[in-house]
């Protein structure tokens, strides 16, 4: 860490104590996985827990980042500590809009009580969801109050970001189409708040009713099967006990915005305060965490084992030296990793 | 395999004899990762080799079904069989659009000569692009001649399609926009044919134009730097000696269709047929499948330790009773990883 020229103590001291330049050497660090970084986060990690964390998910168009802009502005406005973490998978396709977004942004991140910061690691080392996880953590030590995490909607992405969130917002638009086939796709599980924006255009409303239902029928099946889990994590431990008693399962509002005149923006925020005190008073809270922290362990394990056997071993040169006979069909992949695997257990002790 | 009704020799011979029941079986057995999947895989190694595997990529709206239909009736017509596997990384917001495509090509799938898989396993064990590419190994040795592999164009598939594929036909259209950003966007590099689509739109011939002066500037680039090496893999060892004497580097046609009139169709086929022949003469083909090869055993060996670690190792076990203290910050997710990655490494023995 000498090369940083600030020791690791020195470094989280700065940290906590609001220090710029630390916090930006800091998520570099985490971000780019640098000598240390497994251990800076050891050292923040009893400081955790502070931030509200808040996801933002949806289709491409959608207006997630007008939407972020328009929190970022009304929590400030509430005397609160921004950060934003915009997760970009990296959809080779959409790079020129999301370029313009973030131009956009900049006019936000003026504030000196306003974080941004980009996420495209492509291949990060254990993957982006981790990284994007472990920057919001920096964050958090860093004394941020609210955390966004906005996500372009492509892949497996809305969902990696509903389970590092506190409170998961779906953002569609009246054009994204049938509610029902979103319902179906189990985005929806995952959310906390469902906003149709740009409601200002035709079909927000029949989406509202549709979404509506969605939940009505949804509400059915779950007093069915007595399970009041919706939000949950999608992996991780199963969820403890059911409902506990008084325990009010949570039903996810539907609302209207227009993020581009601000139109709903109050209510959505203030639905989210709301979904925040469901958290806390009905245990949720709690036990998100600690799947978090369970699901983050598993993570960190599955880098190092994966750092183990393609940094620290002889894998990849077996796997070569035997590319000649797999080629000439006279062994296979199959039999040739079945001897990588063996030799990496038997050497494991070594 | 007892269960299945036929034994493992019986379900390959079958399968190599081109029997419809053992493909479907052999195909459910290794797209669903049953017992057995990887020694029935094993032992058809030996007998891949004869399909040419072609990947359509594109973003959304592309028109890739109305394609691979296309492309389907012009292979049937010159007499080879037909496989199509559709891969759904299921991005929860196409789910409607996709259907709708594959319903579609049912009509198509009428053909005794034709067979059409969707892969839509989401979070199967190892991943979406392995699990294709043995779905297409099986069909390899079930004797089709051409394998189509056409993505849905989010996230990493694109350049998933070209690892493995060996012709990788990238398809766009005029309203896709700007082709320079295109090619920023590194998705260029991964193909060996640029199709612009839907060229009866407006922006077809500037389109093209775009692409071709980013293939100069690309051409400059690489006579500079002396690598003919587009198109080669992401991952994997370095490729071998630089351009063998004669060999001249593949130059991506830009070629114009419209798909849903067949206009164009021929001239696409003729493409990848040269390519195809480019790739045989030049020494490419046996240099990409050296790497795919060395890839796809990496890829199992990751399999196999992730198999170890979560399902047959007490690593969770040990995860989870350590939650307690990770909760109330009393050690970290980071020093709990540490210590079951020890474990591991210590019983790996045992």
């Amino acid at each position: 860490m000498l090369a940083c020229g600030m020791r690791d103590d020195a470094l989280t001291a700065a940290l906590l104590e609001g220090n710029v330049a630390a916090l930006a050497r800091a998520v570099s660090i985490v971000e780019n996985g640098r000598a240390g970084f497994e251990e800076l986060l050891a050292t923040l990690h009893p400081r955790l827990g502070r931030a509200r964390r808040i996801g933002l998910t949806g289709p491409p168009g959608a207006g997630k980042s007008t939407m972020t802009e328009r929190l970022v502005a009304t929590f400030r406005i509430a005397g609160h500590r921004v950060a934003v973490v915009a997760v970009d998978p990296t959809s080779p396709f959409t790079g020129g809009a999301l370029l313009g977004d973030r131009i956009r942004m900049e006019a936000v991140a003026l504030d000196p009580g306003v974080y941004i910061r980009s996420m495209a690691t492509r291949g990060s080392l254990g993957g982006l969801a981790t990284a994007t996880q472990e920057v919001c953590d920096v964050l958090d030590a860093a004394g941020f109050d609210r955390i966004i995490v906005e996500t372009v909607g492509v892949g497996q992405s809305e969902l990696d970001v509903a389970r590092m969130a506190d409170s998961t917002v779906l953002i569609l638009v009246p054009e994204s189409g049938d509610g029902i086939q979103t319902l179906k796709s189990g985005v929806i599980e995952a959310a906390d708040l469902l906003v149709v924006n740009k409601a200002d255009r035709p079909g927000a409303e029949k989406l509202r009713r549709e979404l509506e239902m969605s939940l009505d029928l949804r509400a059915g099946r779950m007093s069915r099967h007595g399970s009041a889990h919706h939000g949950a994590l999608r992996s991780g431990p199963a969820p403890q006990a059911a409902t506990a008693s008084g325990d009010t399962p949570w039903r996810p509002p539907v609302l209207l915005t227009t993020a581009a005149t601000g139109e709903g923006i109050d209510t959505m925020v203030a639905a989210i305060e709301q979904h925040w005190t469901w958290l806390a008073e009905s245990g949720t809270l709690e036990r998100r965490r600690r799947s978090r922290l369970a699901q983050r362990t598993r993570d960190v394990v599955e880098r190092a084992m994966h750092r183990w056997v393609w940094q620290e071993s002889h894998a990849d040169e077996m796997i070569l030296a035997r590319l000649d006979d797999v080629s000439a069909g006279k062994t296979s992949p199959y039999d040739v990793a079945a001897e990588v695997v063996a030799s990496l257990k038997e050497g494991a002790r070594v």
